[in-house]
Order: C-alpha cells, then sequence, then structure tokens
C-alpha cells in the first residue's frame, strides 16, 4: 500500500515541466466510495470534511503536505495539489480543469466537467472577491490550487461523492511585493 | 510572559454569555509595531502571514488554537476569533465589527473601521461567491470569524499593519444537514 | 398508459389551494433513465432539449401546455409547473424547491436540492438581470415557473439526468401595469 | 401583402454570407403605431406580448419560424433574428447591434442604439447569470438572437414602441459535447 | 417669466413637510423639446451637458443652487432636487420616483418611469461601488439627489430627451460621523 | 510660497507629452497634516470634504480649475487631475496609478498604493454602473480623472489623511456622438 502510495506521488513529482507551469503533486488511495462499504481505518475519522480539506491542501507548506495526505488517505479522499500564475483568469480556470482529466480524478465526462467548473468559478469569487477579473483589473495572481473529490462531511458517509476547488496565493500589481495573500473555496455535487 | 498570556486567555473565554451569539478567544501579546524595533524571536519567524494566520485561525479546532496562539505570538500578530450564525448578512459584519472594537484591537477611530470593514466585506464576498446575500438567497450562515492584526508578511518587517478577516464555516439552506463548507479572506492596509 | 396520465393530471389540478400562492400541473411518465434502455418511441424524438423543454412548458399557456406534454413524455421528462408572485426573493426560491420536492421530483436528499437550488439561481439572475435583488430594488414578479428533469439533449442519451428551471413572467414596480416581461433559465447536474 | 412577406423573407435569405456570422430572417409588415389606428385583423390578437414574442423566436426551428411571423404579423411587430457564435462578448453586442441597423429597425440614432444596447445587456446576463463574461470565464457561446420591436402587450395599444432581444443557444467550455442550453431576455422602452 | 419661476419655486419650498423626508427644490423654465424650436438664448448655451448639471445640482449648496438654477434655464432643462435618508435601498429608488412624478416632470407612463428607475439604479450603483445594498452591508446613506431632463449635449439639440439622475451624499455606518461621501450618476433615453 | 507653487504647477503643464495620454495639472501646497498643526488660514475652511473636491475637480474646465486650486489649497489638499482613454480597463487604471505615483502623492508603499487602487477601482464602478468592464462590453470611455489627499472633511481635523478619486467624462460605443456622460468616486483611507 505504501509503495502504491510512493509510485503515484513520484509520477506527479514527473510532471514539474508541464507547459501551463502546473505542477501536481497527485495522491490516489482509494475512491470515497469503497471507504463507506469497508470499515473505518484504525484510529477512526481524523478528518472527514471536504472544504477544510481542500483549504488545507492549498495552504500547505511540503512538510505540511505530507501529512494531510496520510491523514486524508484514512478518510478515502482523492486529492490534487498545482501551482498557476496568471493575468488572465481563463488560465487559472483551465490549468485546474487540465489538472483534475490529466490526474483521472474526473471520469471525461461532462457533468464532471460541469462539477468542477463551477467549483472553480466558486473558488475564483473568493479570490476576486466579486467579479471575476485579473488581467481587466490590472492585478495578476500566483495561485496553489488543490481539488479534492469524497465526502462532504463525517454525516454523509451514505451519500455520493462532492468536489471541493481550494485556492490559496497572492493577488496584486504586477510589481514584485505589490500583491497580498487570497484564498477560495468553491464545492459542488459532482 | 506565559502568565500575562493566560490571563487574556480567560478573560476572553469568560466572554461566552455574549448577546449576539458571538464567542471570542483573543489573545494579545505585543503589537506588530514593536516587533521590528526588537530582535527576532529565538527560532526566527515560524509563520508570518497574515492572510495564513486569519486563515488557519478560522479553520482551527480547540488543540490546533493552542499551537496557532504560541506560533503567531512570536511574530507578534494580534488575534481575536469568534462565532456568528445567521441568515443577515448586516449580522455577520456588526458581530464581527463588534468584535475588533470590544477587544481591543482597533483604537476606535473611523480609519480603523473603514479597514475592518472593507476586509468582512471582502470574506463575505469568498462566502457569498459573488454578491452578498443570505436571507434573500434563503440560505443561512455558520461562521467562525478571526481578525488578525499585523504584519502583511516577512518581507514586510519595516511596513505598517495590516488587517486580516478570515471566515470558515457552512452555508445552505435553513435544514439540518443541508449545508456546504465556505470560506472568505479579506485583508485591507490598517 | 393514457388512463395513467390523466390521473395524475387531475391530481395536480386539484392541488390549486397551497398555501404559498403555487399552483402545480404536474406529470410523471417514466423517468428518463429508463428511456434510454428502452427503443425510441414512435414517431422518434421530437423535442430533446431540456432547456428549451423548461422554457416552453414555463411560457405555455393552457392549451400549448398539454401538447408539450405529449411531446417531453414521448422523450421521458419528468415535468413540473407551477406559479409565485412576491417582493421577496428568498419566497421564489423556496417556492419553486418545495414545488419539486412535494410532486416526488427530487430524491429528498440535499445533493438533489444543491442541484435545484444552483438552477433556481442561476434563472434568477436572468429574472433580475445581474444582482438577485427584489423588494431591495422597488420591484415585484409574477412567475410561472417550470421543472425539468432528464437528458440534457438527444445527443446524451447514454448520460444521466440534469435538471433545469424555467422562470417567466412579469417584473415591474408594485403598480397594475407598470412591469415588463422577463425570462430566465438555470441549469445543473443532478 | 403575401408578396411582400416574401419578398422581404428571400432578400433576409440571401444575407447569409455575413462577415459576422450573423444570419438574418427579417420579417417587415407594418411598424406597431400603425396596428392602433386600423381595426384589429380577423380572428383578434393571437400573440401580443413582446417578450414572449421575442422568446419564442429565438427558440424556433424554421418550421416553428414561419407560424411565429404570420402570428406576429397580425399584431403589427417588427422581427428579426439571427445568430451568432464567440467567446468574446463584444462580439455578441455588436452583432446583434450591427443586425439591428442594418435590418432598418433603427433609426441610426443614439437614442434607439442605447436602447438597443440595454436590452442586449440585460439578455447576456441572463446567458451569463450574473456578470459578463465569456472568455475570461474560459466558455464560449452559440447564440440565436431575436430583436422584436413593438407594443408591449396588448394592454398597451396606445402607447409607443418597446424593444425586447432574446437569446438562445448554448455555453460551454470550447469542446464539443461540453456544453447546455442558456436563455436570456432582456426589455427596454424605445 | 421670472414671476412664473419663483411661484414653482415657492411650491416646491412648501413641501417640506413629506412624510417620506424628500424636500424638493424644483425648477420648471420650458421643456427641452421647445428650446430647439426657438433661437438659443441671449447669451449662448453656458452649461448643456445633462449630467454635469445633475451632478453639479446633486453636490451644490443653496448659493451655488441659484447660480446653477439660472443656467441651466438658459438651456432649457427641467430640474428637481431632494434629500433622502435610508438603510432601505428601495427607499431611496421610491423617494426620487415620488419627486419625479409628484413635480410633474414625468408623464405617468410607465415608460418615462422605467426610464427614471433604470437611470436611479445606475446612479445607486456607484453609490454602493457594485452591488446595491444598504441594511444587508450594515451600511446607511444620507443622499441629496437631482433628476435633470433635457438635452443630452450642445451637439444634440435636434434630438429628443433624456434623463439623469444625480446623487451626492454619505455612505458609512449607522454611527455619527463614521462615514464618507458617494456619488453616483444614472443616464437614460426618455 | 506663490513662486512654491508656480513652480510645481509648470512643471506639472509641461508634461503634457506622456506616453499614456495622461495629462496632468498638479497643485502641491501643503500636505494636509500640517494644517492640523497651524491656524486655520484666513477666511476659514471654505470647501473641505475629499470627495466634494475630487468631483468638482474632475468635472471643471480650466476656468473652474483655477477656482478650486486656490480653494482646496487653504484647505491643504494635494491634487492631481489627468485625462485618459481607453476601451480597456487596466489603461484607466494604470494611468491614474502611475500619474498617482509620478506626481509624487504617494510614497511608493505598497500600502498607500492598495489605497489608491481600491479608490480606483470603487470610482470605476460608478463608471460602468456594476461589474467593471470596457472593451468587453463593447464600450469605450474618456475620462478626466482627480486625485485628492487629505482631510475627509472639516470635522476630521484631527485625524489622518484619505484618498479620493473622481473619474467624469463620457462612455459609449466606439463612434462618434454615441456615448454619455459618466461619474465615478471612490475614496479609502491612507
Amino acid at each position: 500500500m505504501e509503495g502504491f502510495y510512493s509510485n503515484f506521488h513520484l509520477k506527479a513529482l514527473a510532471k514539474v515541466e508541464l507547459a501551463n507551469q502546473v505542477k501536481q503533486s497527485f495522491w490516489l488511495i482509494t475512491r470515497c466510495f469503497s471507504f463507506t462499504e469497508t470499515s473505518l481505518p484504525p484510529g477512526g475519522v481524523l478528518l472527514c470534511k471536504i472544504g477544510k480539506t481542500a483549504i488545507m491542501l492549498a495552504i500547505s507548506n511540503d512538510e505540511e503536505e505530507e501529512a494531510l495526505f496520510s491523514r486524508a488517505r484514512k478518510n478515502g479522499y482523492l486529492l490534487c495539489k498545482g501551482r498557476v500564475g496568471s493575468m488572465k483568469a481563463e488560465k487559472v480556470i483551465s490549468s485546474i480543469e487540465t489538472a483534475g482529466i490529466r490526474e483521472g480524478m474526473l471520469d471525461g465526462s461532462y457533468r464532471q466537467e460541469h462539477a468542477l467548473y463551477h467549483a472553480v468559478l466558486e473558488a475564483l469569487r473568493g479570490i476576486c472577491r466579486g467579479d471575476i477579473g485579473l488581467g481587466d483589473y490590472n492585478r495578476t495572481v500566483g495561485l496553489t490550487f488543490s481539488i479534492v473529490i469524497g465526502l462532504k462531511d463525517e454525516r454523509s458517509v451514505s451519500e455520493e461523492n462532492w468536489i471541493a476547488v481550494g485556492l490559496y496565493g497572492t493577488i496584486g500589481a504586477p510589481k514584485k511585493g505589490h500583491e497580498h495573500e487570497v484564498m477560495g473555496l468553491g464545492i459542488s455535487h459532482i
């Protein structure tokens, strides 16, 4: 099981050279629906909130990331993390969509992409604090994004999956040091 | 110094019975501007991002809260945390403003309240994902809020303070279990 | 089969006295997913666009409604229609949600209500042409709403259901004759 | 009269080769103000709602279009229909403006273009469900638009004209099949 | 002519006791369309921009108001001025509509009220800087409003009238001194 | 003192050839904080509202500008005025930011630019009447902007400075004469 983990992790780390600046560290354990059919992991449910998981993954540094992976793994979450920087909102959107599809988190259907798209738009509204706009507002973002698929929370073990997108980074003028932090979270049924 | 910490913490815990449902656990160490005049604390700057501090404080449970306090204390942040639930956006806004003023984080001037107000509005846009509206949209929120005043980040040690407001909780229909998580972050100069 | 149709239709007509001013004429034939498992109906697919079906149902008068029912029935759509008038956006939202649940179109889960809620919000943005607001804008609406569940379109026969909400009526000052028509359409995966 | 109709219809069909991808089938009968000066047509007013006329024209296929023309003709509406597809909102706006002017529906004054512009913006808010944005949101539209000038409704026979713009089509990712339907309606005095 | 002016002015000054706190100083000279049929006034067009006229009327004190009246009178503008303070956006809207109708600036038709309504909404967006909301945002306004009907500008002497609404005053927390200035301008064809 | 004034004024007038079409007439007297330390100027405070000052500077012609300068000078305001025309919102934003920095109104810190940026965004919402968008909405602006730094109003003499941005000009289709006036005002603490 641990080897299975490492393999996937290495696969992801090898993808650093992506054209659209998306670096993904991806972790696949078991899909969430199998979680409800099996017994709880030893030690029980440690962190089973899809939104909090997405937020913590987005704000985590490398060290915290490892701890998050082993916690989320016990709850059967499917996770993906990457980075994107742009003055164009569509680049942020398409990078996250590409990451979700390439890492096999989505099944390729329009339904699932529609769910991811709306989660991304909602997270972007947190980033832009209102209307979505980057270059038009003379501002640029540098963001870490997370995608999480799984249980909405510990009370919804019998339900189907939800999807959460977390965004964390900086927004500001295209000038070094002239930026401050931003955060966004979007959640949709999938 | 540790006793000083405990005293303030106990004072805050005693405020649970507030009329407007705001429970604050408040922590005052030293104001940030004194930080730049003294040497760095032993062990250096551990967490010096005002936005990340506000996010982590908002999503923290009791146990994580303690760890956050001792970390933020080393960086001279002024912190406040509370809870508010309402179908009226103005209740959320006024509860956070009241908390910031009552705990002595602001000096009572309109300037500082204006800064806090705009940080709250920005955080609320992340919560509402666009236009600010709760009851009008037939939805209610249960939120934990954090207010943080201090350095924008570790690169801005020579600058004046900023203010960050973090919001984390749930939004949904006024029916048990029919809600999902939301997050918002607003930052302003103060 | 025809009698089955009449029975359901009569049941709906008897519901005129609903407290919240929602008059529903409801029609259940077969759920859409059964459509894909059987052969096409004699005469083929006449109208298989979920959005167009929702729009036409919302703008239809009594006569046109009958024709729509028999067409949509051939494509296995699940339909519901009602009326609501208010100066409060939340009344419009909750009336449509209540109609969808009471008529058995949804299974009562939060997932499905979340899908309906977002479809309603999107349709309301068409009605309000931007920010959602009625009384705050000193205006009132009188709307016919439709809810349709089934195939997104004829090319998606192998997929799962979508939900569409159509809204049509008038918006204006609370003064007779001082209003004009409005239309909105919202679509979500379910 | 029937020949007059055919001539105009043919003229419109010959305009398919327009540079900006706008195909218009245009129908001029009599301007609406002449309707109030003459007696009602045999059979009375069949459909005299400017918004419903614009919606039905936008969603109609070729067959339904013919029936609509003969109905609207009895009520003296001035109609225009076209198609536009783009990832740029300004292309959608300018195509509809160009169609309205080229077909002689407007008198070329800024007043009338201002009325058309605002009707188009309102219809686009229904399409975008909130803020107007296509490419920035990484989405594209394929739309049929209608412009209708005439009586607001059958109760306003003594009043001047209004203008309605109907939009119907699909929105989605720039990938075949990854789109769903959208609808918008905008109405202004002219 | 001067007496005519005084009479109307006195009539308006006597209206201070209006229930909804609207104090109007109203000035009728000649309607703008008569301006284009006669020769230019002696001394020529001094100020013929409908928007600038509305702005200056809204920000003027009593002394400046007199000078504005005599200038605008030469250009045939129809003017109205009042005050309104509220935490409810609909109160602001209805006060301005009431003022426009009561002072005889509008002919009572829905067309003209629709034009005024949209000009008011646009001006309010300048006041709220985005989404229209006062009490929901825990803020209150104290506003002076102006309504101006006449030529759009000096180049449009052969055209019909436009309507402009100017708003100027303060927005802030419901606490004395905790407010700052705001301004809004809305313009529509009428 | 008078010579000091003239020198700065001439310096500004010489900057007409700026690449980004920004013509600034800049006036530096004494910074506002020195005003509170000295006695009131002879004749007292004539105009001490930062918002009204910004509005009047933006709508003033050359003649009115002179009168404004001598009034504002008595109240210690720091003023800057320029012009910008574009179909791109970011050009409007960056031109105003550039003007504020180049004329020495800001100290170059991110804090002060953040304050100016938010004041500009708020003023732009008045111009766009809602979502910020120019080219996307197929419209262009020609604007005069003003930046004012100083006392919020005469009651706040003991407080620190605020910043106001006034915008006035025209918005419309990219066709001569097809535009109308717009106005916006944004205010922030600095």
